[in-house]
């Protein structure tokens, strides 16, 4: 279909299939305009691209009409990218002039998308050590449970008492339909909170297709996580999960080799077991499907255990009402840094990761394409090989998602990686790249992969020059209180001695800067030492 | 009052005061009953202690009698020690010969004795690092929330209703008195889940004051954890909790300089940024509150991130309605250890650490001494102090939890400490506590503490022995990894070394065994080096 038409525009790039782009706010807001000037505007014509602004303000002057345009738009393209955006407090209202509290867009768009799920996803960058060492995912069902809940405080004694009507009732019809009973129990505290909710389970065959299948892709063993052993009503989410697995997907898992873990079965893991599971198995390798708010702690989990929710995908999978295929929403896992906005803001430099941000842009860029007809990439196609130029948005996706982890791991990083206080700027990182997508561009990807990683000793100095005050100063404090610690318990081994001086030492020896010595700097530090 | 009785009894053993002991299942009761012969009964008379049996077998040939007595004389005694019990699956029903299911007994002890709070903290062992540096504190609601929730599967469209009767309502009564409606939602799915519980509020104010006491007596600071920006009426848990600490505890944190970390107020945190903390504070010197179902996943958390279940403690802290007055029960966070006792009764040898249980056990005699009127022991109280032999129950505890310790630090520890396969047996780690225990009481703890302590030369091969081969391979193969990966650029400094020898040396600055070197470690590797 499309592929016969992804042929270059008239400024000799690719055309970029329809994407809806939802803009936000703050620090992120202004590292997305830089990276579409500068990594996408370079390589891509995104005329088919439509862009909506959900900053409060926008959404203020609109009534919200843009938000509705924005989710309507979406429904028919399928394919969406989203910044962060701020959900107001009332402090905010005043402070931002809004002339009302505007509702979270996420809501909107799980309504209007048919939202099933949220995917998530661990990102690794090759040669750089993050916290699992292979990938692990997570499925969040997108619906019910108790976002949806409804609720009342203050509820002192009495009863409370739940029924179902098997019809739906038309408020204020005096004349009520027959009902049953679910619930009806004393309260004898003074003081209660209610609550009763739903968890809607017509579309949790198609989570959990959605589940296998990403499980498949990234050949990681599945488990199903409720709590259902005391929630017993949460059964049928186990359940339904076990019958679609039993019917399509045992085989396949089998072939793949990747029930060794569960006994060649679909597993169950209770969710409370399930939050030691995930800060044990540092190996990675497992994908998880649970509850909307069991996703939503254990999904956090995940991100501290790999280091930070800038290192986790994050997507938003609908269906469209209209002919029931998928419609995917893109975004990263963390929020709009307000306080590095704040500095920015201030004249400071800032030194911002923006891995989350454009994993997602490319991913909504790939996943547009294959909307327009286009293969998707094989598993193993070798994005980085020698053909001269990128032949399809996806290839271009695909390679610059390449290209942004090899400026990582060539030592090119964000102070998130490279220490407190050392690294690239926001600006010099988005540079390094964009040099790396025109060179790419240029001479292929593989070439200029061997080049840039001969010059290692740069990327040594890099580190030495730029050891900040700040690193410093924390370790040396962290050795004082060690020593006076020790010697509140009598022990006088980290007593005398010069901090400042160890701390230069160390500085020495701790290569990547993170304030801590691994092996490999040990061995390097070692080895000079004995010369 | 009872501290002038707590002469030695006729076989010159100390008096136990009256206490509840539940007897429980398979590897734990099997520990626990050598624990009772071997550490218990040759220093303390027990006879005022009651014992109950709930183990399956008992509590069906009882007709569950034998549970409902437990409770009451719980209710009475007020400390209470409880084994880990079972309770059934339709399986077991069916292998252990019972003639219905059982249900747990946990729900029929927070009923009975008026639940107000699950206590749990981390335990720790001086010179043993395991995943917290400093205390962890929690509490978890004891009652409320999901685990009392009413349900009902399978029901399809039509409309859901909650409503609220100011009256207690007698089922059957036709005539139903005025009803607030506290939710209505259209069901739109052909299958839901639906379900309706509530929180009763009027014991958190008791769950604050135990919280903030526990806290200032940890020396560490609070967090109330809710879900409460998203599930609002949760706002009243934090409401009680900061009414509380207002009103009582402020002025009692800052004077102990607890409130740094959160510019000295009471700090709220949202549940799933909880579960980033818990994995983040490695340093530990945190509390935390909650509601029950986030107090279950968040205290797996930090099991797992302090190593286990087995090195963190458990009480259920209830409240008389006779007198108002706290009734405390003891258990381990862990269960009956079923794949170990299939070893034992098959004849193995097992390793099992009774930390978590003994901990349980020492606790209940601590506080059947103070509910006998014999005062608690100083915070700062030396129990390792040069008296010939301990002179109530709660200083013979306290000092067999030191000895307890003192010989896992000197390297007689369970193979979970000692590394898989190593280790003393279940029955040799249980002897060598007893013998500690028998010198202890003959010679006083401290010569015997300092005399083990000066043998640091067996503590630092424990160390050695008790590196894993886990972590050791995990270092090689990083290396390994590492020096190929510089290789492939050109880069020759980590080739042609020993990567066994460079882990070893390694492993020797590694003082923490957490696979980097700190400045800590650092700074006493270097000064070692300089003698």
């Amino acid at each position: 279909l499309r592929s016969s038409m992804s042929s270059s525009s008239m400024q000799g790039k690719l055309v970029a299939p329809p994407m809806v782009y939802a803009k936000g706010e703050e620090m992120t807001r202004y590292v997305m305009s830089l990276i579409l000037d500068k990594w996408i505007e370079p390589h891509l014509d995104t005329t088919s691209w439509q862009y909506f602004d959900l900053s409060c303000k926008a959404r203020d002057d609109t009534d919200d009409e843009v938000l509705r345009e924005c989710v309507r738009a979406g429904a028919n393209v399928k394919s969406i990218f989203k910044e962060p955006t701020i959900t107001p407090t009332e402090e905010q209202v005043k402070s931002l002039g809004l002339t009302k509290r505007l509702p979270s867009p996420n809501g909107a768009m799980r309504r209007g998308w048919n939202g099933i799920t949220i995917s998530r996803g661990t990102i690794h960058i090759p040669g750089v050590k993050l916290g699992y060492d292979k990938p692990v995912i997570f499925e969040r069902h997108a619906v019910g449970g108790e976002y949806s809940a409804g609720y009342k405080t203050n509820v002192g004694r009495g009863t409370l008492r739940t029924v179902f009507y098997p019809e739906v009732h038309e408020p204020g019809n005096p004349s009520l339909p027959p009902y049953k009973v679910v619930y009806e129990t004393p309260l004898t505290d003074g003081d209660n909170a209610v609550v009763t909710y739903h968890n809607p389970l017509d579309n949790v065959s198609d989570l959990a297709e959605i589940f296998f299948n990403r499980c498949l892709e990234a050949k990681v063993t599945p488990y199903v996580v409720t709590k259902k052993t005391v929630f017993k009503w949460q059964e049928s989410f186990w359940q339904i999960h076990k019958r679609v697995f039993d019917a399509k997907y045992r085989g396949r898992f089998l072939a793949a080799g990747l029930l060794g873990p569960t006994n060649g079965e679909l597993a169950h893991l209770i969710s409370d077991a399930a939050t030691m599971k995930i800060a044990q198995w540092k190996q990675g390798n497992f994908g998880m499907s649970a509850h909307n708010y069991d996703g939503d702690m254990l999904t956090d989990e995940i991100s501290q255990v790999h280091r930070s929710p800038g290192f986790v995908s994050s997507e938003l999978v609908g269906k469209s009402s209209r002919d029931g295929s998928l419609i995917k929403e893109f975004e990263a896992s963390h929020g709009t840094v307000t306080d590095m906005d704040q500095l920015r803001l201030d004249g400071r430099r800032t030194s911002f990761n923006p891995l989350g941000l454009s994993e997602a842009l490319f991913s909504a860029i790939i996943w547009a394409d294959q909307l327009a007809g286009v293969q998707p990439l094989a598993e193993d196609a070798d994005v980085d090989g020698p053909a001269a130029a990128a032949d399809t948005p996806s290839l271009f996706a695909a390679r610059a998602k390449s290209a942004l982890r090899r400026v990582i791991a060539r030592g090119q990083a964000t102070s998130d990686l490279a220490g407190a206080g050392k690294g690239l700027s926001t600006e010099e990182f988005i540079d390094a790249v964009a040099d790396e997508l025109k060179c790419s561009a240029e001479e292929g990807n593989a070439a200029y992969w061997a080049s840039v990683m001969e010059a290692s000793s740069s990327a040594a100095e890099l580190e030495e020059d730029e050891t900040s005050e700040a690193l410093r100063d924390s370790l040396v404090g962290e050795l004082e209180r060690a020593a006076s610690m020790a010697e509140a318990t009598g022990d006088r081994g980290l007593s005398g001695m010069d901090s400042e001086a160890v701390v230069n030492t160390f500085l020495e020896w701790d290569a990547d800067g993170d304030g801590r010595i691994g092996i490999a700097d040990f061995a390097r530090a070692v080895k000079s030492d004995k010369k």
